[in-house]
Order: structure tokens, then sequence, then C-alpha cells
């Protein structure tokens, strides 16, 4: 199926189909939705986010989604207003709307706007729900989630911290992983990891890692998102019969691994063929990797997991 | 003399005196300057700035703000294809056209958009250069600046460590003092001073901050942002024959000092006399500080370090 073919003709589908979002209340081309440069709330990054996938026409364990950007929310103390069925409403809506089949869904909220004159206390602001969709994004270029990418280890940066900025909360504070992309590009790698100041690997831009080693599947349990692509790949490991291990991931374990792989709600699971100057599988994807991904989009396509979009009505 | 009396009749003025924005060689009320919500440079808070004062229609130091602000993006590896005189040229336009003879202004270069298709290279994007200007804003309130305010010392959170993000670049990334804030508002006092892993004190949300002990200025040498103000009241200190010293400051050492100040282009010199439980000079400002904070506000009016803005052509 083509972009949304049942909204032609309404006049809605060219303008929405690049992207669109809803705020308060309305849905509108993405481009009419903007922030203020000076709203004291986004210069001070105090916003939390989710990003749900929607593939082939269902939102991919939305539930979990949700949960997530709800208790983010509560650690921050945002509060708009709003319930997970809410969310869950206007997200179908602007889906439905724009056609899409595969999209990349954020549901946002912002500290918003201080209703107090002259107060510089995050209590008096009146907190911002909003939501907005485009067509998938792949953190990963696809190519490279079928022959392997490379990453660099930043040298440079160090994650930041839990005690700083709380990495379970999805957040915007990306200077960290921002420098390290420079590095990474300078250094002709795909993408960039992050080590803590012990030197354990932390994360990447929008993705976690894995070390594989003989029959275990391993990932850092610290410093990191607590991902969904994360949590469906130890299930799937499980489900393989691997052993998971969630603990610390010292840099020389990575690297001493049999295979290194990658997820990310940005395309779901790809394997990394080189860290640094460590290639991995003679530069091929690693079998269990491909076991992995092969079955990450089977689940994909399985009704348990999967809440159906009503593109009509 | 009233905001911008020379511009009354063009219809301008009461559009911009509450707020302007310079973006792409327009000159525009501050509402209409906006940022869409999905921009990735955005989302990334991947973003510098910097903020000028306007004192009685002049700008105070601009010299050493353009320094920081080009200092800051060449850290930063953003070249928004501007030079000082550019900016410079910006900020008086910008000035004028509000009329605003007390004023907080702000110049910001963003990473901007990617080029590229699919690229998430940061080195792909057109990075932005803009800037906005409202009336003069006060950090801490103005009747605490006289009569003291009162500052908490954060216990769950600490400052963000150089190692990830460098302090000295001035940026959005706020997230450990929102945490703070809300802890100090609970608390009871205006506002949060943050402490580092090792237990030394860092600086504030907008502010550094100084310990006076004998005849000593002590201020953090570590994860604080080099302010402009902070440059000034140690060239003040040295004017009033004190001791300075840039060093780290230990939590012990400023709850055990005489008295406690803090510094911000929004305000000047304020006076602490509460640091949580510990009360200084009996609740009141401190004569040190005090003389610190008059001659500040002498050197805003020195010809020396003004910048005369010519409200009129």
């Amino acid at each position: 199926m083509t972009i949304s073919d049942e909204n032609v003709g309404e006049g809605r589908t060219s303008d929405l189909a690049t992207g669109a979002a809803w705020m308060r209340g309305e849905i509108m081309p993405i481009a009419q939705a903007s922030i203020p440069v000076n709203d004291w709330r986004l210069i001070h990054s105090d916003i939390t986010y989710d990003v749900v996938p929607v593939w082939e026409g269902a939102f991919f364990r939305l539930e979990l989604y949700l949960d997530r950007f709800f208790r983010s929310m509560n650690s921050l103390r945002l509060n708009p207003g709003v319930t997970e069925s809410d969310v869950r409403s206007v997200l179908h809506g602007l889906v439905s709307a724009t056609g899409l089949r595969r999209a990349y869904v954020a549901m946002v909220t912002s500290r918003g706007v201080n209703m107090v004159p002259g107060s510089r206390d995050p209590r008096d602001c009146r907190n911002h729900f909003f939501a907005w969709c485009v067509p998938y994004i792949h953190v990963i270029r696809p190519d490279l989630a079928r022959s392997g990418a490379s990453v660099h280890i930043a040298r440079t940066v160090t994650r930041i911290p839990e005690t700083s900025v709380d990495s379970r909360v999805k957040n915007y504070h990306w200077g960290d992983f921002t420098k390290g992309l420079f590095e990474a590009k300078e250094a002709g790698a795909e993408t960039v990891i992050l080590l803590d100041s012990g030197g354990n690997v932390t994360e990447g831009p929008g993705f976690n890692v894995f070390a594989v080693k003989n029959n275990r599947l391993i990932t850092p349990d610290a410093s990191v998102l607590e991902g969904i692509s994360r949590q469906t790949v130890l299930e799937i490991g499980r489900d393989l019969g691997l052993q998971t291990k969630i603990r610390p991931l010292p840099l020389d374990e990575l690297l001493e691994s049999d295979e290194v792989l990658i997820t990310t709600s940005g395309g779901g699971v790809a394997p990394i063929t080189k860290v640094d100057d460590r290639v991995f599988s003679n530069d091929t994807p690693g079998e269990v990797t491909m076991s992995i991904q092969k079955r990450y989009f089977e689940w994909a396509m399985q009704p348990a997991y999967r809440t159906e979009i009503d593109y009509v009505s």
C-alpha cells in the first residue's frame, strides 16, 4: 500500500505525509508546529519525550513506550494533565491523518510557559504535551544494517553520568554524543559509542550496545537509556536460548567479544563489524546478530506486539 | 527616557519593545521567531549562545561577550559564516529597533539543518546564527539583590562534569540545574548551587559563586562558565585591594566564609545571606559584597566599558 490512498481527495495527505504534528488539539503540517526561540523551558532543554515506531501500519509495543514516557514525566515532575489513554488517542489520530504505514512518532512534554510573571520557579510552569510524526527514521543506514557498520570509541568525551542527568529519562542533552560523533566521522566511522569515566561501555546517539560472547548476550546496566528495542532483544535472546546479562561491560571485554550489535527504535537491530581497528567476523555480520535481527522483524509483525492503526475513520 | 519615543509613529515600537528577534536578515516580534519542533539540531540541544546586557542605553563589555561567543562556536565546530563585526552590527540594529534602554540580548548559533538527505553527520549541517532581545532579565529578584537571597546546596544531583559537556561553552544542558531548582524551591530557598562529584562548589542556574574570607575573594576554577560578570568582579576585587583566588572551593570552606555572593549578567552582583541553614552576617548583605555591587553598577556607567547604542538611525 502506498501512502494513505484513502485520504487522497481530501487534500490532507500531501501536506501531512511528509510530517505532521498535534498541538493543542489541532493536527497540522509539521513545519507549522514550532516553539519560540526564547521559550525558557526550551532554552533549558527542560523536556522529555519518547518515540514509538509504526511498522507496516501498526504501533510496535506501544504500551511499553507509553509506560516509559509517563515514568519519564513523573521523574522530571512534569504533569501536562493528559492520561495514557489521551496520548494513545492523539497518536492514533495523528498517524491516521498522515496515512504513513512506517513512521517515527514522537510524544513530547516540555516544562512550558511560566504562569507567574518574573518567576524562575519550575513549579509555576504550565507543562505542555504535544506530538509529531514523520516517515520512519533509520538511526543506522539500512545498507549498513544489512552489511554491518563501523563504530568509533570516543576518546575526548565521556557519557554524562546518571548523577547529573538520568539517562533512563529520555532527554535532549546530546552534547556528549555530538562531540563523539565529530570524532567518529573524522575517524571514518559511521557512529560512536561513549564510555563512562571508569572505562565501561555506555551507549551511542540513539542506540544501546550488546556484546555476544559464546552463549551470552551482555548489555551495560548503567548510564544508558533502558531502550524498548534493548528489552525486545533481551527477550529474543532468551527465546533463542542465550544467557542474558545486564551488567558493567568494560571496553576490553567488548573488543574481545565474538559479535557486537546495537539496538534502536529507529531501525531495530544492526550488526557492528568494526570497533575502532578491531574487525569482527571478517567484517561480515555475525550469525547470532542476524538471527536476532530476523526475529526482531518477525516480532514486529506479530499481533501480540502490534496495535493496528485505523486509517479509515 | 521611556521606551524608544523616537520610534513611535512608525508602528514598530509596540510590537518590538516586548521582545524582538533577528533571523535571516529580518527583524521581527519575538513571537514570530520560532524553531520547528523536530529540528534535529534543536532536539539534540546542539546550540551555543551568549547574552550581553544592555544597561542605560549601552552594551556593557560587549567585546568580551562577542569573544566568548566566538570561542564557544569554535569549540563546538559551529561556523555560521558571520564575523564579529556582523554580529555586532546585528545586535546594534536589533536593540535599536526595540528602543529598549535595559535589555537582555541573546546571540545564538545552532547546528542547523542537515543539507544531505538521510545524513546524521553534524558536518553536513548548515549552521544558523540568529539573535533575540527582551527587556532586562533579573536572575535574582531585585528586592533580594538588595536584601540578600537564600541558596540551597543540591543533594540529589551533581554538576555535569567538564569531561562530558564543556561548561566554558555556554549551553542549554540544564537538566542538572532544573533538578536542583526543584530541590531548592521545596526547601524554601530562592535558588540552588551544585557541587561536583568531589564535593566542591561549582555554579548555579545562570550565575557564578564567590566566597569572601578575610581579605580574599575565592571562586571555583572548574565545571563553571567563565562568566563575564565573574571576570568583572575579579577585576573589581583587585581594584578594592582584595586577593583573588580561582581554585577548588570545597563546600565546607564556602560555609565557613565571611560572605557569599553570586554574579550574573542578569542582575550583576547579588548577596547570599543564607546557604542551607548557615546564616551569614545576621541575614544581612555583607560589607564587601555591597562594595562590589556598588562598584559593579558604577562600572556599568563608565564609558570605557560601554558601547552606546544609536537609537535614532
